[in-house]
């Protein structure tokens, strides 16, 4: 049933650390449709709850899908067929039932986590040819809100880098890619049993 | 003596496959100046020949490690505290040399290489201790011209993905990422050796 993707705008954390809603950001749409039809992602949705903004992600769908842009550039009219906009993760489990007739497991992953986690190349394993479709979130801001985190039924590892300083400020944008290569990503030229 | 990465915009492929020059995409130094910092990454060098653009670039970073932004934004002061814009290859390769005293050897990949590359763990490893620099190109617009990849010493593989159907367009953003994260990302949660 595959693997897909969320990126979240509600309920994240805020620089704050208040729970809030962030904007959509176009590079995000963009980057994140193109890398998951790259490793092969089934659907990528984009929440949020307001009516706006879903309906700019809408309109940015259709003008690479059905439009000016995907005439113009087919391979980003290839990417954004994955896309979809929806109003929350309720919604988002929601459709993914329908599509699979299965409930997702929903994983998160965040610089915090380190404990009780599964690791990239066995969740990949696991789901990328199950009968069980996996659902990972993405969240924007300063993370996903404790409420989702604790919906969470799998927790993938935290990306670490290697800064001396531990470091670890990428972009969602960057730690979404880095975690579908991880996760799907021809190991080939990695270490252990897949490398050549 | 670490690793280096220069994001080039000339000479590099144009969409009609002719060699020409791109345009500096702001999300681009401060994806890469994040995931740099976070990968621990010596210097991240914005290559573009044109005076404006390298102008526009520098005032950028300035605004990151000694202005405002820095002020506001710490971490993206640390990040933007690795970037430097330069004017060609040549010089970039100079600026090496005068931290390093050594000649960088020049790494490149493409969505076309296949054959002859050296495995990311292994390329990772030689060079992430190593005296001698290692110099990662990567390639706005269609990717580095030929003359660039002619002078590369080491060849890295392409990053494959795993859609069905091959399609292969990552931003060059994701695509470098990427490749920061398979070279030195923390491989706890990879396949072999290192796998948990």
């Amino acid at each position: 049933m595959g693997i897909f993707l969320a990126l979240v705008h509600h309920p994240v954390l805020t620089r704050t650390g208040t729970v809030g809603t962030t904007a959509v950001t176009n590079v995000d749409l963009h980057d994140l449709a193109r890398a998951g039809r790259t490793y092969g992602i089934e659907r990528f949705f984009v929440v949020t709850p307001i009516a706006l903004q879903l309906e700019l992600v809408e309109r940015v769908i259709r003008h690479w899908t059905e439009g000016a842009g995907g005439a113009r550039v087919p391979a980003r009219k290839k990417a954004f067929s994955i896309a979809e906009a929806s109003p929350s993760l309720d919604h988002t489990v929601e459709r993914i039932r329908e599509r699979t007739g299965e409930e997702p497991v929903i994983a998160v992953t965040g610089a915090g986590l380190a404990q009780d986690t599964v690791p990239f190349n066995e969740a990949g394993t696991r789901y990328r040819n199950s009968t069980t479709p996996l659902l990972v979130l993405f969240g924007t801001g300063h993370g996903l809100a404790p409420e989702v985190m604790q919906r969470a039924h799998l927790r993938l590892p935290a990306i670490l880098g290697s800064a001396p300083d531990g470091y670890n400020h990428l972009s969602v944008r960057a730690a979404a890619v880095v975690i579908m290569d991880r996760l799907l990503g021809d190991t080939g030229a990695r270490p252990g049993p897949g490398a050549d």
